[in-house]
């Protein structure tokens, strides 16, 4: 690997995916990892066609799954790569059973189980290892959910970057719960928990700029006890969820637009960022709107229902500046707009790739 | 990554254990991620004192939960970082999803559906990966599972070796299906369903030696038909069966004595091990006995139902040539001995870590 590292060509920067075009066409690129237009490339004209069924093609967080009369089971798993493997406010293992949890809360799912398999490069010290297992002991207290099985592998020093945590979750849909693009109508409002894109730019000011000093903190955290509150007693009255991972709240909002085929529009100024990730998006040259959260749920209600909602979120800490932040409009053209803080108008887009890779 | 390279020590020999005791009390080594003695180590001192749990600490192949009234569920997840991803017989997509399947299907379950994490780095061919998902395409056919989720991950050229995949799966377990190692009594026979070796030794030989020519091809293979034939209509003849991947039939004939408490004898001479197999271990250095499988599966039953179920297995391809290979005596201590070729007797150890690392 050494020698491949000094003779190739350097690496495409993922901040210009234009000069990665004739690289991209053949080999795997950052930007592929992304989740944003590469990733859904990658998937919708290498993996769909080769491995893709009525469950997969759905590219919903977890499958949703018949198991036995009366019951359904929700599958997800996440490759968690992220670099640094510890960050302000969080580190991989935390990260990682978060993410997991929300997948399934966001479903509807009840979780049952965490499945973790580790693959550790050696010379990984045991003491940071410790660490991480105390987090991922810490934050399966917190939701309430606990690892059931595991593995572990050993790969050469040069063959990883210290951790690399993979976790699946299993929980179950209560019956009559139905959370799905299908279901979003006119004049339905979107509700978002908090304020935007504090665990991407965490994470990238550690690791581009460690000499900057920032209060600033991952928003990692498992949403499945908020989320319940909002089904809670809601009946039918929340049409979908989803949580603003990857490609941020736009990725979120933008894929809503596509799969509903509804015009969505986001209310910028409803959209919080504090001051101190707004600053750090300042200085590393991205907008938190694109910037991955792992303690952020975009919610679509009925409109009727919002305050309700708002109230149930609001009494939870992770949902205490829960605000409603757009709607879905009456036009079928899939497209995404964003009323600006100054009263524009922008189409979103999904982000091509990342703004930096290995958030996540 | 590069400068702690250069300036740390070289990394301990995988074939050396003792060597690289000063490194493994503070820092992971190969031999951790064997399934050998350095894994148990790992899992029990620092793993499971942090996030253990009675389902857990049972250790079993998948995490068998109550999930409904009258509904089991089991869980299991592996890490798959095999070097070189293809391997004569088959790559790391084949392999994933037949580990997987295999691990759900030694607890009873039925499979229901895997969820695949990929994990590339930066440059690796889309041919390639093309080629890994046409094979998990075939295996997943052959298995009658689908791949129902999914998630992808790039990592930088230098932090990865091309693919790893981490494939988790769920099913669900009969009612009244009891598979377990507290059900194993005296007079039980262990049968087990073809010649050993052959994967791990595959992958040996293509990393190792690439130059020798060798008719020999890795066993990887969904093992649900073949099991599902020995389950039916044996009742509860079957008392446990596990399937031997890392550290061989002779890991998992001392993890039964063990777990059980009681004396088990191997038979070296009921045991096959075809010549290409046992010319690359004589090549390899290592013992085919501890040498990691992964369409193999070590079944123990009572003894009275042991023709019926051999003859079962015999009808399925993967399990023409099964052979009752051992029993478990009325000791308690314990004790795995292996009754040689020559007629002596030998207790067989778990090994340290693996003969070579990254087998699977």
């Amino acid at each position: 690997m050494s020698s491949s590292r000094t003779t190739s060509p350097p690496s495409p920067s993922p901040r210009s995916p234009i000069a990665a075009s004739a690289d991209r066409s053949k080999h795997i690129v950052f930007a592929h990892g992304g989740g944003g237009q590469l990733t859904d490339e990658l998937v919708n004209h290498l993996i769909l066609p080769r491995i893709g069924n009525d469950v997969l093609n759905q590219l919903l967080d977890a499958a949703v799954m018949p198991a036995a009369p009366g019951t359904r089971l929700a599958l997800t798993i996440d490759s968690y790569v992220v670099q640094p493997w510890a960050f302000p406010g969080g580190n991989i293992g935390h990260l990682a059973v978060s993410g997991t949890v929300n997948d399934l809360a966001v479903c509807g799912a009840q979780p049952l189980g965490i499945a973790m398999g580790l693959i550790l490069a050696e010379g990984f010290a045991k003491s940071d290892l410790e660490r991480v297992l105390d987090s991922i002991a810490a934050v399966s207290d917190q939701a309430g959910v606990r690892v059931v099985t595991g593995d572990t592998k050993v790969v050469g020093r040069a063959h990883a970057d210290g951790i690399y945590i993979t976790t699946a979750g299993v929980g179950l849909v209560p019956e009559g719960r139905d959370l799905s693009p299908s279901r979003v109508e006119p004049g339905d409002v979107l509700i978002l928990n908090g304020p935007i894109g504090e665990h991407g730019l965490a994470v990238m000011l550690a690791r581009e700029m460690p000499e900057v000093q920032s209060v600033l903190r991952s928003d990692a955290a498992p949403l499945n006890h908020l989320i319940d509150r909002v089904l809670h007693g809601a009946g039918n009255a929340v049409a979908f969820m989803r949580d603003a991972t990857r490609s941020g709240v736009a990725g979120v909002a933008v894929d809503l637009a596509r799969q509903t085929g509804w015009h969505v529009t986001l209310d910028e100024t409803r959209i919080e960022v504090r001051p101190e990730a707004q600053h750090a998006a300042d200085m590393l040259g991205v907008d938190p709107l694109e910037v991955a959260n792992e303690g952020k749920v975009v919610v679509v209600v009925r409109p009727d229902a919002s305050d309700r909602i708002l109230e149930a979120m609001r009494t939870d800490p992770l949902g205490a500046s829960a605000q409603v932040i757009g709607h879905i409009g009456d036009t079928r053209d899939g497209v995404c707009e964003l009323r600006t803080r100054i009263g524009g108008r922008r189409v979103l887009q999904k982000p091509y790739g990342e703004q930096l890779p290995r958030i996540c």
